[in-house]
């Protein structure tokens, strides 16, 4: 009997992957259930009538991102996994911590435009256009600048400064993505062929092989 | 056996709760099911083949809404929760009564935009923009005008002849919402605190009572 | 016991059918389970941990379509039924495949725009607008030339060649949708009256018997 | 100076055709500016400032059509062409009378669904879906019965009773499009060719040439 | 000849006030020329060959506001009238600032859905939901937390501490409106009636006189 | 009198650049004017009286791309800036040929996802998810093969035979766009430091010199 039924709600949960965009919410909120099995185009959500306030809430952004790594930098993204109030609602917040000469490197965002403001510190940031074709569009930032890193395109911000650096950012998608280049192109699972990779950056296959065995 | 059971139900049933948006209907229908204990964005669909006619359709739009309240005034609303074929495609319906002199009171509707035909009476309406801020743009309407509400604007309407009134609405989405603002404000559960709404309305604490007493 | 478990099963089924949009996917895929039992607004997806290339995967579009039939055309149509990567990400593809003088009949599709490249043969293609109204806009097509099909627009193509002729289509919707005039107007079940048809078409109850008798 | 002005004032409107698209207005409103020469995916929109309530105005609904045409039907429709106010937002209205008799015959809008109540008479009204595929979905409405046309597919309706009929409709776009089918397929201008007809509707040539011809 | 120049560009700029949305983008970006006499859906976008770092840029949200009112709170918003780079990419920010016991009064966004964390202080925020109707969800919030505002729903803010507090708001529109309820009801021009007021919040005329006579 | 009149147009031009974006087009079709100066969010729309046939027609497609380049591969795109018919409609076409082992190089589309499918040859193909993070998911398709590439996501295609090879895409947008990674990374212009790189990539300044000096 236990058999049967472990079965037959591992059958039942088989029938519950369901998938749901965000354009247009159909109610005043539709918060989502993390902790559920159901993996979806964004989440579930909740009975409207057991949602409580904690829904909407997500605690310690004020905390400072750990920066020691090899590129001194660390995002904090409040995304609906983190926050599932923001379930169909198109938005998410970050913070981006900066050690002294920490960058966030070059990344895109697959499903968002980013706005951001530098709250503390001084950091170069800069944008790849795809027309006009590769296009660097960049600015040293100082606190309290606001800067824009539209949907899709390649950017990254450096500090500059011999302190901290920290910024705050709103994306537009509830789960915007994060596509880091060195790691997509040169650090993928399983990697890309060696092959593909030295005809598309034109260098010799040891160059690749150092740009793969890194980190 | 039994416990077991209901128990295994209502496991099933927590994973059944998903949202989904209506922008873009991926097949022809999906019938909403408002019996389900599903709640989504919007609402689930039936099996395709087990839609009939009767999906489509909803009875009753001739008979007059009761407008014995201290308003004056009751809307019908049409809409997914009301005529299940309405899922995911973006549209809904109302009919509003007036009373002599009744009122439909100032309220948005978070989601949609309205259109409203006066089918019998005289009515004053008016909608307030944001931008240029809060100016009142009104009309006086006779039968047979048609007049459009832009979305998320507070608007109101008044009958102003000594008999009933009637008119007919399309709304652009399937579960429009209703924001009656003296309600939000002065109604809410639980209150809004005396302290937010004197220093909102720059008034003295005893006309908030007033405000928040009434009904 | 058994019963009690199918029953149960069933119960968890009519729990679980949902629909949801492809606006604007909320991560990088949700991949369709297009053999699971639940009808959604599109269909739901799998657990992204089992997702395989396979799923973004179609086979065998190079195999010309049988074109013996009454119209001498063939549509393969690739949507998320055939391709379930396709699932949430908005676009299809289609296969045309014509006898000699075979005709692709007047149809629309009913949620997307078609772009239409013919890789052999020679065609004649159209489409009617409704504004300005019924507009006939037609052209013949050679090997390489590339034509457009707004959504919703009645739109066809024919050989005009003595061997085959054959297209490629991309199509703006995973699930596009086909609506060919002939058998919806006069092939529907069950059949539209004739008394709606003589008078829609203007023309004596005979000749209407004898389009909805064909085929 | 004359010439050089009328010339120059030409070439300042070739400048002046564009397109955008009524997916959430970016600001309160956008009233067109029907009488204006540009022509744009929608209508250009009046400067804010000159905005008055009568551009969310539009009068008569409540007059009858005239329904004295071989069909026995006259839809009035509410759309941005009528509306200026309905610019960017996304919803239409329409009045349809019948005569007894009458028919609305099948057509459809390849860019909204129809919500449809009827305000008098006794009609019947169907929906012809592609998937399942060609099924007939009808009903017989009453006076304040409500039923909903999916986007994109083929519907009508019929006036069954000895007196006149009249309904009203919301529509979701500021220019929902009418493709009648009998009229696009048969009255096109120029005609779609008499090969392609025959083919696509399995009958003679002399049907064709009758269907065609009529009007 | 000096009239008829500023009769033709006058005639010129008479065919250019254009309406767009920004739902997805057809390019990196389309900056937005805030100074141009043009009123658009938005904003008219720059010759992207002239486009600069410094259109992405808005300087100065380090800024404090000044929250010398009579609520004691500043909204300083960069939507895309101050940061041109943000037209048609679909987000906004915003700093709000709050005196001790300063009030962000009860008001909306008609078009966006709010992300908010707070930077400094202590907070009371809520929201009252239509469905279940006007539900008040608060919280206290404290530095570093992050809370959501649902798109179209009455919200506020109140500083709950004896120092300043501060906090950045992302939100889903370039263009998000604010609808403040107490300035859309009883400050607008011209006056909505007492008529109407008095019958919508139930109290006598003396308190919507005193209500429409404050500020 | 000249100058006046070249300054008048250059003035009536500076109010003639407009966005717009093709989400719900709001007639048939806006075929765009790729020749006129306007710059805008997907092109301006010609005068749909003056619209013919041609304007919805590319030729040539069957022509082989010229592959005589270092990376052994051409794509030929079909957007709106080639065919004006396909504004405001969300679709575009590619053809892409490969030299023997030529390589369509690690790229994004970031407003687009792209059904593709090889006509001829057998080609290596690949994406890289976001989330899971990094995992790449490749297939070897032969002739008649469709596979999915997401929108947003890097991917590649590498000719695995001796032989050309060749494939036709769908893409969802009028507009795609394409960032070639290691041009975007390494052939900006201007360059992206070598302090943002060498840390990126975790590399030494050598290796960034050989990846930025190649081509």
């Amino acid at each position: 009997m236990e058999k049967q039924l472990v079965l037959l709600s591992l059958v039942a949960l088989s029938f519950c992957n369901f998938a749901f965009a965000d354009e247009q919410a159909l109610q005043d909120f539709c918060v989502a259930d993390p902790n559920g099995p159901v993996r979806v185009n964004g989440l579930a959500c909740k009975n409207p009538m057991l949602v409580q306030a904690n829904d909407f809430l997500f605690r310690g952004l004020n905390m400072p991102g750990n920066t020691s790594n090899p590129i001194g930098s660390k995002v904090t993204l409040v995304n609906v996994a983190m926050l599932p109030g923001l379930n169909t609602l198109g938005i998410a917040m970050a913070r981006i911590d900066y050690a002294p000469w920490g960058l966030n490197p070059p990344h895109l965002h697959p499903r968002a435009t980013e706005i951001f403001t530098l709250i503390e510190g001084s950091v170069l940031v800069g944008f790849v256009t795809s027309n006009p074709e590769n296009r660097l569009i960049s600015k040293i930032l100082q606190k309290g600048d606001v800067f824009v890193f539209p949907k899709g395109l390649i950017h990254f911000q450096q500090n500059l400064g011999h302190g901290h650096a920290m910024a705050i950012s709103g994306l537009s998608n509830q789960n915007p993505g994060i596509v880091t280049v060195a790691n997509a192109v040169f650090k993928s699972n399983p990697d890309i062929s060696s092959e593909v990779l030295t005809k598309a950056f034109q260098v010799d296959k040891h160059i690749i092989d150092q740009l793969q065995s890194k980190f």
